[in-house]
């Protein structure tokens, strides 16, 4: 089976599943954590060498404080699960804004953990223009091309996710929320993908 | 209902449907001529006020030549079949290279042809590098945000279309094959479109 060496994951629906759960919108976010290192270690066990997480965007930070602060303690517990695990880590977002969580600015420089591993990218507080502005150097230069993109919660758009990186993507879209993640999601998308044939862009 | 203000279109398929029809390769591109034309009059009749057509990309004229050709005098055609409604057509790509053909040369600044109307975008000998280079000042500036993306053809992939419009465009694929277009499938994208929440991101 055709592997592919970057994946990148777009983990929505956490707020409607909270709902459907008769939770608080908020209270979704930290039912995707247990499925986020679940995803890594699936990826690890078939030899992906690459993942990007979409953490959250400089556009979702305009949301409810209760929401914001939620989604930021996830994704600063995310990087955290992550950081004891094999992997390369970088968070990538726009670190001079105060919607930027300091415990994460140590991770803002690429960083080995256990014995490197998988190349692991975090956007946190990222935005797609503000990754642009220079471009061709680009804010997120150090995350190469992606070849399948996951998207969880149904909606069948990027919302802005690395453009750059995305352009030759394959996209896959899982209808249930994340925080329902199955691995057997990930293997239908893998199946999915290997019988896509790669052109990008001939 | 809902109707999009723009919508980006990717004409995939005319090589497997030439294919599927014992013709070969190159002599699918013309059959999508009066599908081009007749997407667009359905666009008139529903309201859309913007549309872009993926023509052809630098990427696509490393094809064997007899293709590169084919494609080619089809944008033309294309184009030409378009100067007789009523529309605003702007042809963009690199009009520098030997691969963008003259004929197009005049629609590379925006024409209005009988009483306006829709704004006609097409992209020929376009790439998206080549499109970002400047940013945020970009060379298709004159092309508006995208709302919805159709693909005919079955590939769930932007393959370079417009990365900075396509940002938030919600992505819908037709499984057929361009040729084989059918205005129930313009119709079902309208519907598929219509249920969607518009977020931009948020």
């Amino acid at each position: 089976m055709r592997i592919p060496k970057h994946i990148g994951i777009i983990p929505d629906g956490n707020r409607r599943w909270a709902k459907k759960n008769g939770l608080n919108k908020e209270d979704g976010y930290k039912n995707g954590l247990d499925p986020g290192l679940e995803f890594f270690k699936l990826c690890e066990k078939v030899g992906v060498s690459e993942i990007t997480y979409y953490g959250f965007t400089m556009d979702n930070t305009k949301r409810p404080s209760v929401q914001t602060k939620e989604f930021t303690k996830a994704c600063i517990e995310a990087v955290n699960m992550l950081s004891n695990e094999n992997a390369s880590l970088l968070v990538i977002g726009n670190s001079e804004s105060k919607m930027f969580p300091k415990e994460l600015l140590p991770f803002t420089t690429r960083k080995k953990f256990g014995k490197g591993g998988i190349k692991v990218n975090f956007l946190v507080n990222y935005r797609w223009d503000w990754d642009l502005t220079g471009f061709p150097e680009i804010k997120s230069s150090d995350i190469s091309r992606i070849d399948l993109i996951i998207r969880w919660g149904g909606r069948r758009r990027l919302s802005g996710f690395l453009p750059v990186q995305s352009v030759y993507a394959d996209f896959y879209v899982v209808d249930d929320y994340w925080p329902d993640f199955k691995k057997e999601q990930f293997y239908d998308a893998l199946k999915w993908y290997d019988m896509q044939d790669i052109t990008l862009g001939g």
